[in-house]
């Protein structure tokens, strides 16, 4: 089975296609799980198992478990294995390196630690991103219009009359040849994201900046989704996990993530 | 004192404007290494103590050190521990991510590992940078015209007249406030790198692609140089490292670095 059909039955089995983005700061988190063993470990096992039955995707950022050096790779291997296979992990790494160096980087994230997927910045071209989509089950999404201020800069200058990200768009649409392949848009993006899903109506669409960075849930569901309402991963991380400092941040986790799912299921309709 | 001044003043008590890429894979090192309690580690001692007075950085790919795991990393510790203060250390991770999560792969990076630079691929713009430019001890090379076949394919689109990557060199030229950013420029285009030079005459560049991937060392010194013969910083990897693959490989590296050397000088003149 392809990444994409296999995105598809997890979102219609799960019934949500929300991403929760484990991006945990140890300084984040809640003072009373400092002194565990491994807080940001114990951290990640409340939150997972107080939502795995309403996403279809958990998102690392390995940024954050690289600041901890070795033991935030072992924090990051052993958090991947307290997530049901019911529910997809996506690489957050957002690598680029020439094609010798990129198939060290696939063999990391998808034979050593197993992600379903990885983030690739797309900059350097085919062969940085052809070893990531060569195993037809492995999701490979390329950066087309990130979320933050700086999309401007380069994502956004014409070639041609149409913006930068328009051409990776359409490169990744024509090395789709594993139907394995997405993009990353940001969710302050809501008018783009209509176009790309139109020149893309069956790629997935991993789409991050809801909450914390300002994007509309209801415009991005209307514009992002494909015509069955699938294949958009709506990813939100700091307004879930940080939902709350005490005690009860996982129910309080459960219960954001369970108010984004239902806003998404009627925004559907 | 700036990057760019610790690196010309480098490159000055080393007479060289040659880097080593410390790219290892554990299957290429020589046979009679493999049974080392760390093959690796031991490879990367011999091949700097058999070099360290012919060059002016080390620039250790991290995608190799990540595809052997928890240990690759301390491995990576390790290695950089042996490099003498005398010579700059890059790390080449080309990451890129939003301002809050950059601050986290620059916290590991300059902080924990304590590289004197890294690579940064700018497709996210300014924010995606800055954290990696803010102390002007650190050096940031950005991603311009790499030596891959990929950089065709969005690299060179034109945006106003001008390839896209001349958008990049005006950008970094722009953000370098503190004297520390430099640019990427694949050896492989020694066209392009001329004209880059004349652009920004007083950046670092890092020019891999040297060797096995076909740059001419003759243009690149004379297109990549400053007008005092400086700031290229001339990287080669395999041809380097796998030398030789039997037990002289160390002395095989020097050999070759020794003839690379005073190529790049004789082109000087």
């Amino acid at each position: 089975m392809t990444f994409t059909q296999k995105l598809k039955e997890i979102q219609t089995k799960q019934n949500s296609l929300l991403c929760i983005g484990l991006d945990v700061d140890p300084e984040k988190i809640p003072e009373h799980m400092k002194s565990r063993a491994n807080p940001v470990l114990e951290f990640n096992r409340q939150i997972i198992e107080a939502t795995q039955d309403l996403v279809c995707a958990y998102k690392p950022n390995l940024a954050f478990y690289e600041a901890m050096g070795e033991g935030g790779l072992t924090t990051l291997r052993e958090t991947l294995m307290l997530i049901p296979k019911s529910v997809l992990t996506i690489g957050d790494g957002k690598r680029s390196d020439i094609g010798n160096t990129a198939e060290q980087y696939a063999k990391s994230l998808f034979n050593d630690f197993g992600f379903d997927s990885a983030t690739i910045n797309p900059y350097m071209g085919f062969d940085s991103v052809e070893p990531f989509s060569r195993n037809p089950e492995k999701g490979v999404f390329l950066l087309a219009l990130t979320s933050n201020p700086g999309s401007k800069d380069f994502q956004r200058l014409k070639v041609k009359g149409k913006p930068l990200y328009e051409k990776v768009v359409q490169a990744a649409k024509k090395w789709n040849k594993n139907q394995n392949i997405g993009l990353v848009v940001g969710a302050t993006h809501s008018r783009e994201l209509k176009m790309i899903r139109k020149i893309v109506p069956d790629m997935p669409l991993l789409i991050p900046g809801i909450g914390k960075q300002g994007g509309d849930l209801k415009s991005v569901i209307r514009n992002g989704c494909d015509e069955n309402g699938q294949l958009a991963v709506i990813n939100a991380s700091r307004s879930i996990i940080y939902a709350s400092s005490g005690r009860n941040f996982a129910d309080a986790a459960r219960a954001e993530v369970k108010k984004m799912v239902e806003e998404i299921r009627a925004y559907k309709k």
